[in-house]
């Protein structure tokens, strides 16, 4: 037997959980699931009692913590990034390998010899984004290469959004994951991509006007827009010599000119608490971030101030929200972004029989003996239901897999690792297709 | 003999020095003048050989700046704000008075007591913004409360700028204190003020266009821009109760709407150093931030992604410094805020003939048994020389006349103060009078 934990059972950890459960059997596997909740640990684990128990873990208790790692032989840590580094530190004193789908910590690399040295894994970045664009992109970037190819640009994008059949509203947008991210969006600095060798730096509050329109058959038209550090990963892509490379997250169309409304007035800013009466609404909440206008209302004040036309899809938006009504904001001395959050929870709910869905899509235009090409691939997925979304399968499956080929041993590389090489991304993007996860790809003209 | 101790002889103390020199014999003052640069220190003590020494101090050495201090009766610290509390720890524990024109350190009220219990006085914000904006708006609050009226509307403004005489550029722009605070300046977070007792938020990336158009007959048509936070001294002033207030800063009318194109580009952005080449050219500078453009070339693309006119008033600024040229930029691997300030910094040099020119507006606005009523208060003040420029002669003066003062005991109160109470401002705004200091006050329809 071989045991497996998992540190923290939130909402992207239930496919994950469900694919262990799957294959204990087969595999010789025991599964605990860790939660600071024991109820919902108890729940996502009820479909496999035989092979795995729920428990109670307050993840920030080091003793706990470390008395329940050291129990097993590999760890998954779905906690929080700002908890990551502890884990891994425990991982590396009690000799456990360890899967993440956070980003490496600065504070990581450094620790990578003594990982090697102790003959263990760290597999880092191994969800959707990151994980899935690394290893979709990978898989093209070596084949091109293989051919020969010289790489000339690359840019992917990938979102979180709501299934066609369950988007009922004019933003095209429901919650599927971390709603404070999605308002914080693109803030703490400007954004960085190159374009035909060019640095490029788009500040934050210019973000959501600087789009680029991806459609995607079957899916729909979506807006991308720049992530903040696109030539993170250029060096470990092999992409040093590109001279045009973009990341960006996705959008439905028309969400991100809509959003610019926010960054416009401030009212993503997340570093003060509003000073608003009691009771006061939502239109006074629009007022507060708009100029003085004794004769204007809010409506009109808004639309002159950004140049919105009053009967416009920005402001149908806008108006959808509920934002130039007299109902109550419910809350008081927020930031102006957790103000704003509250109502978009609200009104950006995934409902019980909505659907989620992924999309991600990369564009890779290269030459090979003088002759331009592009590969366009791009991924859609829906979710099955409330628990086994879109986001929960394209996270937790991944995970799952490489944990499998981790304890069966077809990874052996120890150390700190991104799932960039074949031996990583090729079994599991193979099954991945079998889950229904499946990029499509089209060659077009460059 | 009374002696006094001035720390840091930076661009604000010749003034200041001056008049304590012509003083010192009727005072029976001595005076030193410390200053990491020691000939900087002897050229401004100079003038008075018989009654002044300079001295040299490197103001972060503990023991020695405590060493000095403990020879003195009152400390003036012109040293940079994140000195100030360390200067005001050794004056309690050395028993002595301390002025300087800095802001209040939030961690110097609660030292209040101790000051108190010492029988010492800190007087803080002397200068000119903060300080004589201080006196001269309490002045008239507290004539206007006298007469039994009641606050409406207070709105303040300062800047420091170039004289009239010496504006030779576009901009009408020439520095006259620390360039970085002016390319930085409304960073840091929303800038927040009330009108009509609804408390308003005004972004950054709003500022610039946010702007007030304030004449002062004389001294020429200037934009205002909303400071930070208006509130702060809300309650000080005592207008707790006041539905309007706004404190702002002066640029010369037609500045703030060209600088906006800064803000807008992000070239005030002061958080990463950006990857340009050696050797880029100014326009380099520019096309970093605009989006791709394959015919447009800088001009075109700035103008079309800004919505500016080619041949406007804004784009012949921009012109003037040279940012559309191919002249390289000379610095590298600074943040866009210190690349632009490298440039400003030849652009706007104050020359060796120029004057600078101090401005300040209040408007108030109040009503006695019904009747509204406003005064509008400005001051403009033009520089003698390069030395005692009207930015050394508005700090510098006031900190003299506040030191006299409190040396001589008409400054009795102790502890941590601002000079809010009529006993410090009537004799000061009154003595600055007769120095060219002069507020002009006009009644005009409410």
């Amino acid at each position: 037997m071989r045991s497996i934990l998992i540190l923290g059972a939130g909402r992207s950890a239930a496919s994950l959980i469900q694919y262990l459960i799957k294959h204990a059997a087969a595999q010789a596997w025991r599964i605990t699931v860790a939660d600071k909740d024991p109820s919902h640990a108890a729940m996502l684990v009820a479909e496999g009692p035989s092979v795995a128990t729920g428990f109670a873990l307050d993840a920030t208790d080091a003793g706990a913590r470390a008395a329940l790692i050291a129990k097993h032989d590999v760890v998954i840590s779905m906690l929080p990034a700002f908890m990551h580094l502890d884990v891994l530190k425990d991982c590396l004193s009690l000799k456990k390998h360890v899967i993440t789908p956070s980003y490496v910590p600065d504070a990581l690399w450094p620790m990578d010899a003594d990982f090697k040295a102790a003959g263990l894994t760290v597999l880092n970045e191994m969800g959707l984004d990151p994980g899935i664009d690394h290893m979709s992109a990978m898989r093209i970037l070596d084949r091109i290469r293989a051919e020969g190819g010289r790489m000339e640009a690359f840019e992917s994008y990938c979102g979180g959004l709501v299934a066609p059949e369950s988007d009922d509203n004019p933003w095209g947008y429901k919650f599927s994951w971390n709603p404070r991210n999605v308002v914080l969006a693109g803030q703490g600095g400007a954004a960085k991509y190159i374009r035909d060798g060019e640095t490029k730096y788009i500040p934050y509050h210019q973000l959501f006007r600087q789009t680029v329109r991806v459609e995607v058959e079957g899916f729909g038209a979506f807006d991308g827009y720049a992530n903040r550090d696109s030539l993170k990963y250029r060096s470990h892509y092999g992409l040093d010599e590109i001279p045009t490379l973009l990341r960006g997250t996705l959008r439905k169309a028309g969400y991100c000119e809509a959003w610019n409304t926010f960054v416009q007035l401030g009212c993503t800013e997340d570093g003060f608490a509003m000073e608003l009466p009691e009771k006061a609404s939502w239109s006074a909440y629009l007022d507060a971030f708009l100029p003085h206008c004794q004769e204007c209302g809010t409506r009109g004040n808004l639309a002159r101030y950004l140049g919105l036309k009053e009967d416009g899809e920005v402001m149908r938006k806008l108006d959808w929200l509920g934002l130039f009504s007299n109902s109550p904001i419910g809350v008081t001395g927020k930031s102006p972004a957790a103000t704003l959050q509250h109502l978009l929870e609200q009104k950006w709910k995934l409902g019980v029989n909505d659907k989620d869905m992924v999309v991600m899509w990369h564009r890779f235009r290269y030459a090979v003996e003088g002759q331009h090409q592009a590969i366009h691939a791009s991924l859609g997925v829906i979710g099955e239901d409330r628990l086994h979304t879109a986001m929960a399968r394209t996270v937790g499956l991944p995970i799952a897999m490489a944990c499998k080929h981790l304890l069966n041993g077809t990874i052996q590389e120890r150390g700190v690792l991104l799932p960039l090489k074949p031996v990583i991304y090729g079994p599991i993007l193979e099954e991945l297709e079998q889950h229904g996860i499946r990029f499509t790809e089209e060659e077009v003209e460059a």
